[in-house]
C-alpha cells in the first residue's frame, strides 16, 4: 500500500470546497481527516458528504488533531497570517492559498514566521502547475527561444466581481487581486522585477468608479536582467476567460494559451462559431489537482516545496509596486527581499 | 453518504488497468470490490495496489462472488460472449468493452442472450461521451444545422499495431477492429446505414501485406435515410492521434476534433509549431471516465443503458458488411436486426 | 521593352468578364487586342471600357484578325470543341476554360485536333496556380512526407446554381461541373485513377430531385498505384465556401485549405466568430491571375503547357467514370487514355 | 474611358519602386507620366521597363513637369520636408510617405506649408488600408464591442536593419521608426493619446547599444477619453513578420492578425507547422496597392484625403513623447495640436 499523507483543511469556501473535492477523491496518496470552517455545521455536513473524520468550527481545533499533518488554508485572505503562524509553531506542513496576506507588512511577518520555524510552506500559484506553462517553461529551460527577453501574460476575467468584493480595501484592488498570478509568471519565466509602472482605469463599469476599485489596468516591467515585460489586466473579456502567455527570445518565441474549451467549431450563415473557456475552474481543473498532489507528493517525498514562501512574498512587492505606481503615475521600483 | 455500485472487473491488460484506477479512484459511486484476469498473480497485486477486496483468477469466481452487483468486461474480444452470456444468468449488471465479439453469429447470441434475460448491459462506445461529440450531438439536435445530410468520421492511428496483433482472424481486420467507433458515430447523428462500399489497401506499410491486413480504408455509407456518409480509417497519422468529424446539414456544419494537445505555440525559424494528440489515452482520458461513471450512475438509478446491446451489434453490422465490401470490390446491403 | 504576348479573348460572361480585367490591367507581358460574344454590342461596350483596339460579334472574325496571336476560351462549354478546333487549324495558342466538351466524344475530338496540329493549348484549372496547392506539390515532390497513400479533395458551394443550371444535360450533373477540379487535384498529386464509386443525392434541395440533378456526392478512388483517393461534393456549405485538401503520405500528412476570409476575430457573448471565404472568386483571385499569366509567359517563353489538354481529358474522363458509377450503383473502372 | 491622374513620383529605392509596379500596371485610373531619383540613370532605365514617358534627376525638374498633376514622395525621409514644400506651392496633389520628417519641428513647417496652400496632401499609413483592420473598424464603428476601453497593436520584425540603418539620428530610433504605425492605429481606433511611458532596450542585438539604438520597445498609452493602450515593438520575431492588434470594448474584442501566410499545414514526427508571413511586402502587399488607388480616388473625385498630413503629425508627437520616456525614465504628456 501507498503511504499516506493527513490532511486537514480549512475554509469551505468555493474554492475550499473544490480542494475538499480533489483531496478527498482524486489524490490517492492523500486521506483528508479533518475540515474547519467558521459555521461548523456546514463543516460537518462537508465531513459526511466526502467521508472526513472529523469536523470543527475553528483552525484551533483542527491544528490541534494530532491526525493533521499537513493544512490546506483557504480562508479568506485576512486570516491567513495568523494560521500560517499557528500552524507553523505547531510545525505542521502548510499549503496556503495565495496571496500571503492582505497587507504587506503581515506578509512579511508570514515570511518571518516560515522561516524562523523552518516548517514546510507550499505557496499556491497553480498556473506553475498548468500543462501549457509547464510546458512553456520545459522549452524556454531548454534553450529552444534563446535568451528570453520580453514576457508578456495576460488575465481577463469575463466579469467584474460584486461589488461589495471590490472594495480595494478588502480586495486590495485590481492589480494585487488578479495580477499576482500573472507576476508569479513573470518571475517564474524571467526572474526578479526591479521597476513597474502601471495605468488602469474603472472603464467598462463605472460603477466601479466611487468603490475605489479599476477594471482594467496594464503593467510595464523591467526586470533586473533588462528585459521587458507587460502585464494586461482586465475585468471585460464578455465572451470568457481570458489567460495568454507570450514569451519572446532572441531565438524564437512561445505563446500560451487560447480560447476554445471543447474542440468543435459551428459553420452557419452567420460565420465560424467555437466556444470559449467560460472561467477559470474549466481553465485551471487540472492544474489545481495537479498543484494539491504535488503538495501532497513533496512533503511525503522530503521534496522541498515547489512555489515556496519568498515566492509569494516577491509577487506581492510587486503588486504593491504596481498598486503605487498606478495611484503615484510614476515608475516605481519593486522592494527587494 | 451516497449510494455506492458493488463493482467487480475481468480483464486487467492495458485497458483494464484503466478502468481500475478510474473505477478505484475517480468514481465515487463505485466500490470496486473485485477483479480478476487468468494471471492470478497480477490480480491480486492489483487489488492490493488499488485496495480491492478480492482478486480471483477467472471470472466464475468473480461472478460467484455475491457482493459484485455489476460487471466490468475488458478481456480479449474472443472471452466477451462467454462471460457475457455467464454473467446474463447471474443477473449482473454488464458492461462489455468492444467490439461484442470477433464474429458476427456469436455477436448475435450475446444480443440474444441479453435479450432473453432482460439483464442491464451497456456497450463502450467512448466517443459517445467526449465533450465534443456530445455537444456535436446536443446541437444537431437542436436544430443548428438543419438536416444532417452528410456524416465524415475519421480515425488515424499514428502507427501500425505489432505485426502480431494485425492477423485479420484476430483482430478482425482494420475496418472492424478500428472502424466501429466510426460506424457507432455513424449511427448516433444519422441514423441505420444501408448500403456501404469500402477501398482499402496496405500502402504505408507492406508488410502487413502477407499477414492479410491493410493500413488505409475509406468507407462510403448511404444510409436509410438517403443520406451520404464516409468514414476513412489509417495506421500512418505518424505525427500523432487524429480523431474528427464533420456533420453538414442543410442549415450548416459542425467540426469536431483538433490536432492539438497542450495550448502552446513554439515559432522559431523553422515555422510555427504545436505539439499533438499523441494518442487515445490522452485524447479520450475524459471520455473512459465519463463513460463508466454514466455506466454506475444508470445502473444505481435505474436508467436505461446509454449505448445498448443493440447499438454495439448495429455497428458491427456495418463493419462487416464494409469488410465485405472491400473483399467483393462491390457495394453491400447492411444486414438488418 | 518586355515583349509581349497579342491576345483575343471569346466569350463575356461573368468569368470572361474576370479574364478581360486581369489580361488589361494585371498581366504586364499580355496586349488584349480583340474581344468577341455573340452579342457584338455588349464586346463593343467592353472594349471600350479596356480600351481594346476591336471587338467581334462571333468567333471566326476574332481567328481571322491577324494581331491575334494567342485565344483564350470562355464562352459556354458546348462552344468549346468548335472553337479550339477552328482556332487550332489557324495554329493559334489557345487557352481554353475548364471542361473540354460536355460530352467525352467531342472532348476527344478536341484533343485529337490538338494533338493533330501540334498547337499550343493550354487547359484551365486554376487550383494548380494556387499558393496553397503549389506549396503542397513542392513539399510532396521534396518527399516531406514519404510516399502519398491517401488523398481527400473537397468542394461545397455556399448555395446550389439556379435551377435552369442544374439540368445535367447542361450542367454534366454536379460530378462532372464541380468535381472535375478535384479529379484533377487528384491527378496532380496521385497520378491516374483505376476505379471509381460514386453515392450522391438531392439531401438539401428536394427541388433539384425532378430535375435529375444532386447537391451532395462522395466518390471513392482507387488509384493506378494502389492507393486511395475520397472527393466529397456539396452544394450547401450555406456558411461560405470549403475548398481542402488532405494529402497522407507514409511520413507525414498535408492539409491545404482554410475557412478564414479576413484575418480577425470577434469575440463576444455569442462565442468567437469569425467570417468566411464568401466564394470562388475571393478564393482564387489570386490563382486565376497567376494562371492567366502562366499561360502568356509559356507561350512567349515557347514552353510547354502547364496543364495540358491531355490532363483535361484524364480528369473529365474520371468525372465521367463517377457519373457512370452514380447511376448504376457500382466501381466502374476509368477509361485509359 | 475613364479619367485618370497624372502621376510624377520621387525616390526610386525599394519602396518607390512599389509604388512605380503598382501605378505603372495595378491602378488602372493612374498615368505614371514621369519618375525622379538622384540617380539619374536609374530614373531613367526604371521609366523605360515601365513604359514612363519622362524621366527626371531631382524633384525640382519633375514638380515643374506641366503633365504632372500629383507627386508620390517615397524619398528618404529627410527630404520630404522640401518636396512637400515645394510641390505645395505649384499646387499639386501630394502624397507623402511617412514619417512627415525626422524633426518634429521641421514636420510642423511641412503642416503649415499644407494648410496654408489648402493643398490636397495625404499621408501615408498603409494599415488603414489593410483587409483585417478595416473590417474591425467598421465593426467597432457599428457598436459590436461596445465602448473600446483597451487597445493593443504590436509589430514585430524578423530581424535588426543594418546597423547604418539604427542609429537613431538617422531613423529616428526604434520607437519612430517602427510604432508610428502602431500610434496612428491607436488614434484610428481609440482618439487622441493623453500621456504615455516607454521601456526597451537592446537586448536581442547588444551591438546595437554602442549606436544608440534599442531593439525592443512597450510603450502604454492612456488616451484622452481614459482608456488604456499598449504598443509593442521588437526586431526579434524571428519566425517572421508579427503584426497584430486587439482591441477590448464593453461588449466583446476584436483580435486583428495572424501568423499564416500560406493556407497549408505540414504534419510530421516534428509536430504541426506552418508557414508565417515573412516581412511587411507580404503583409500589406494589397494594402499599399488600396492605400495608393485610394489617393488616385480621392484626387480624381474631390474627396478629401482619407488620411491627413494633421493625422501624420498627431503620430509623429505620440511617439516623440515616447522616445522622451524612455529617455527620461517618466510617464511624458503628448502635445497637443
Amino acid at each position: 500500500m501507498i503511504s499516506r499523507l493527513n490532511v486537514g483543511l480549512v475554509g469551505l469556501g468555493r474554492m475550499g470546497r473544490v480542494y475538499v473535492a480533489n483531496l478527498a477523491q482524486l489524490v490517492p496518496n492523500a486521506r483528508l481527516v479533518a475540515v474547519a470552517d467558521a459555521k461548523p455545521e456546514l463543516a460537518e455536513e462537508i465531513a459526511q458528504e466526502y467521508g472526513v473524520p472529523k469536523s470543527y468550527g475553528n483552525h484551533h481545533d483542527l491544528l490541534d488533531d494530532k491526525n493533521v499533518t499537513a493544512v490546506i488554508i483557504v480562508t479568506p485572505t485576512s486570516q491567513h497570517a495568523t494560521i500560517v503562524t499557528d500552524a507553523a509553531k505547531l510545525g505542521k506542513a502548510i499549503f496556503c492559498e495565495k496571496p500571503l496576506s492582505t497587507s504587506l507588512q503581515e506578509a512579511e511577518q508570514v515570511l518571518q514566521a516560515v522561516e524562523a520555524t523552518k516548517v514546510f510552506f507550499q505557496a499556491a500559484f497553480q498556473r506553475r502547475f498548468d500543462a501549457a506553462y509547464v510546458a512553456a517553461r520545459e522549452k524556454v529551460e531548454a534553450g529552444e527561444i534563446g535568451t528570453p527577453v520580453l514576457l508578456q501574460s495576460t488575465s481577463r476575467d469575463p466579469y467584474r466581481p460584486p461589488l461589495e468584493f471590490c472594495d480595494p480595501k478588502v480586495s486590495g484592488g485590481l492589480i494585487a487581486d488578479m495580477g499576482i498570478h500573472d507576476f508569479d509568471v513573470a518571475r517564474m519565466f524571467m526572474g526578479d522585477v526591479d521597476v513597474v509602472h502601471a495605468i488602469g482605469g474603472a472603464l467598462a463599469y463605472p460603477e466601479m468608479k466611487p468603490i475605489g476599485d479599476i477594471d482594467n489596468a496594464v503593467v510595464d516591467m523591467v526586470f533586473e536582467s533588462g528585459a521587458l515585460g507587460v502585464v494586461q489586466l482586465s475585468r471585460n473579456a464578455v465572451f470568457g476567460y481570458d489567460i495568454r502567455g507570450e514569451i519572446w527570445g532572441t531565438r524564437g518565441s512561445i505563446q500560451i494559451g487560447y480560447f476554445r474549451e471543447t474542440p468543435i467549431l459551428v459553420m452557419t450563415k452567420q460565420g465560424i462559431t467555437h466556444d470559449v473557456v467560460p472561467y477559470f475552474m474549466q481553465r485551471f481543473e487540472r492544474a489545481y489537482l495537479a498543484q494539491i498532489q504535488d503538495f501532497v507528493d513533496n512533503v511525503l517525498n522530503d521534496r522541498p516545496p515547489s512555489v515556496t514562501c519568498a515566492d509569494g512574498m516577491a509577487a506581492m512587492r510587486i503588486s504593491a509596486a504596481a498598486t503605487t505606481s498606478l495611484q503615484e503615475h510614476l515608475p516605481v521600483k519593486v522592494a527587494r527581499a
